[in-house]
């Protein structure tokens, strides 16, 4: 601490105060929290530069954090060191509204971000559910419900300035529209959960704001029947923005949480978005799809609150589980696999998890194949984190069994490790040589992606 | 030649005829000629892991050839060794609709990747002009006119099938939609330009042919007037597909070598496609755009060999010049700008190549800022050679010096090596620490994006 305090004097920004400690020990969700030895609050690349110089020199571990609402134990510093809370870098650095682009620090939180770019008719879509940072979102490749239109964080970052693990500052990209210059470090980098550099700057793309969006909410008999309509409406070039899957038990859950009556029944919630005068006619034939696939209830709505109200047994599913175990943290399944699996993926999700006695939310980002199973868990419970990681295990290898991925858009972290291992074979061991090869101490958040 | 025979016994395909062996020592352009010992046509991976595994013993340089499109000298054997030649490997192995996604061998074509995806109902959007293979489009990270909608290869590819430089086999991705399962090593292998890997197998996502395609023309008395409306019409959310501006020069040589009668002002030539009921109306809101920016003259067609008519002078460009000039070979610049920045970097590369006394064409993807400047060069002439890469070098420093890149989608091949590391700076020194940890022994198309 006495040489980080030469490199900022400021005493708050270098801090083992206890609060601040415990509150970067840990994540949002079940996994055991381990305390960093001090939290740093860097101001500027600079003081990142010198920090992590400080580090490589003294090989102290780097960990560096967000707004800690990553689930696989992402900033948990589970060898120690230097906890670097990445939140006062929170500067709107440029905003290039003619191309399509913005400049902004890591700590700067999707949300500030487009309050910030509305004025502009802009905004940046990627959407995790949580009010992320942009820098923990371009680390754990971040995507969420809009993936299905606009793809993920690896497809939205132009450039990065990135501090190696020497201490030296890099860019990658720029803010020219595409480029063919070379690797694509830039996209090495998203998704590199913060072991191979930490951001100073980003680049990433921007869109115009669709000039109309309809929410709208479809009621099936079955998950097949609801999967089915999601791939039909998608095939059909509608203007699609998101398409999530809720299934009945959660709805269940839900009504009980709010004293709702929606419909106990797999549930695919709709938005589309787009020029006023595309919209009318997609959702008509949206609806005239749905219809062929025996949809039992159909309702549309275009009012920004009512938009919001037809949304809210999807958005409240993790709260709807949540609320039923208090002290408990949540644990999150993340696999996706192919598209035409994924009824057949979530009916087996279910029964694992009915097999084991949970109560748990699934939900799907049934665009692109990726679904969550959402859980409580006791941390302290040595025999309910192992029956979580069995689930767990049983759902990520029918996953990779079925050509899936363990993890969509959560990340490797501490949780899957051996997942990664087993699904990606020998591109496993070439990660591990990029690993080496950048960050040869392995300073920059050491136990992650790797053991 | 002995030893590869013994792995491939059919003569044919392990062969040092003369023909052949000239065939695989050029590329379309000006760059001098360099002989391979010998060209391999493998069958299968099993022949790829063989021949590069004897090389790998031997130091024996590896340059995978597809159709020969490329144009920055990227399939020139410059240190001799094997022209892989993956024209064999043209399988299209798994057509899977409703995933969105297909299978193919780097040797299949894009054109014939297309006719097989019509009866689906689906298409690869990537169309970089050439009837390129999509292993070479991988390899080179080819974008085209198309991008400004569906972006370039570094998007459009969910897995590969590597063999390394040791011969090891190597699986990247995967089928599913998404995945956050480690570093993106796909991304990595995607404009490597040969000298990470070589692929086996591609897996790339696909889309719905779009219901209506309408393609639109409208003449402007400026560069500037035509790249702002192009802006406009982008930021207005409309259905575009394509947007692509020749400057008043081109359209000159294309009546000179068509004998049609195009306005000689700088042009917008626009695709719309998307849901039929979205087209008219899009195309009525973009000519009122088009309309606020002085267009002289502005037309639309929906059918399709008319649609192809009102494309002409932007498909002729490049035509136009080379027929004036038999016996040369072709240069193109590929400098991609900030948006912004396009009225001006054409207008001075127009500039640059009038002071060389040099007639050339030039056409920008002006979605993305990318353009070109293509003019005939005497390749047995140094002079000539000289005064090309002078207009290249000033092309590219303007680019540079304006936040652009020196190649938006031809790759850096032996042509931009320079410009690559004054580009990219300290990101340049990381390319080339992760070029030694993958291909230690540099056998791995030596010679290309580093010296």
């Amino acid at each position: 601490m006495a040489e980080l305090r030469k490199i900022i004097s400021d005493a708050e920004r270098v801090t083992n105060n206890e609060t601040i400690i415990e509150q970067h020990s840990q994540d949002l969700t079940y996994h055991s929290p381990y305390p960093p030895e001090v939290v740093v609050y860097p101001k500027d690349k600079n003081e990142v530069h010198q920090v992590i110089t400080f580090a490589y020199q003294h090989n102290v571990p780097i960990v560096p954090f967000g707004v800690g609402s990553s689930v696989e134990g992402h900033v948990i510093p589970i060898h120690g060191g230097i906890s670097l809370d990445m939140t006062l870098m929170d500067k709107i650095v440029d905003i290039r509204p003619q191309e399509f682009s913005v400049k902004v620090q890591p700590g700067v939180t999707r949300e500030q971000l487009n309050r910030k770019l509305k004025s502009y008719g802009l905004f940046f879509p990627v959407d995790p559910g949580a009010n992320a940072s942009i820098g923990g979102m371009v680390a754990t490749n971040a995507s969420g419900t809009n993936a299905v239109r606009y793809g993920t964080m690896n497809n939205q970052v132009l450039g990065l300035e990135v501090v190696l693990a020497d201490g030296s500052l890099m860019k990658t990209g720029g803010i020219s529209a595409k480029s063919s210059a070379g690797y694509h470090l830039t996209n090495l980098f998203i998704g590199s959960e913060g072991t191979l550099g930490v951001f100073t700057e980003i680049i990433l793309k921007l869109y115009g704001i669709p000039e109309k969006t309809v929410s709208a909410k479809a009621v099936f008999s079955t998950v097949e029947q609801a999967s089915e309509t999601a791939v039909n409406i998608i095939s059909a070039g509608l203007s699609i923005g998101r398409i999530e899957l809720v299934d009945e038990h959660t709805i269940t859950a839900v009504n009980a949480y709010r004293d709702t009556n929606f419909a106990e029944k797999p549930t695919l919630f709709l938005e589309f978005s787009g020029m006023e005068h595309w919209i009318e006619k997609d959702v008509a034939l949206g609806k005239s799809l749905i219809e062929d696939f025996d949809c039992i209830d159909f309702v549309f709505e275009s009012d920004p609150l009512k938009r919001t109200e037809l949304w809210e047994a999807r958005h409240q599913a993790v709260f709807a589980i949540q609320a039923k175990y208090p002290g408990q943290k949540p644990m999150s399944t993340d696999v996706c696999v192919p598209i035409s699996v994924l009824p057949e993926a979530i009916e087996n999700a279910r029964k694992t998890i009915s097999d084991n006695g949970i109560e748990g939310a699934i939900f799907g980002h049934v665009g692109d194949g990726n679904y969550h199973v959402v859980f409580m868990v006791d941390p302290q419970s040595q025999e309910e984190i192992e029956r979580a990681e069995k689930i767990n295990h049983d759902i990520v290898r029918f996953a990779i069994k079925n050509g899936g991925t363990c993890t969509g858009e959560h990340g490797i972290g501490i949780g899957k490790i051996d997942y990664l291992q087993e699904e990606q074979g020998s591109a496993y061991h070439l990660m591990k040589v990029i690993k080496h090869a950048i960050d040869s101490k392995n300073i920059l958040n050491p136990g992650k992606i790797f053991n």
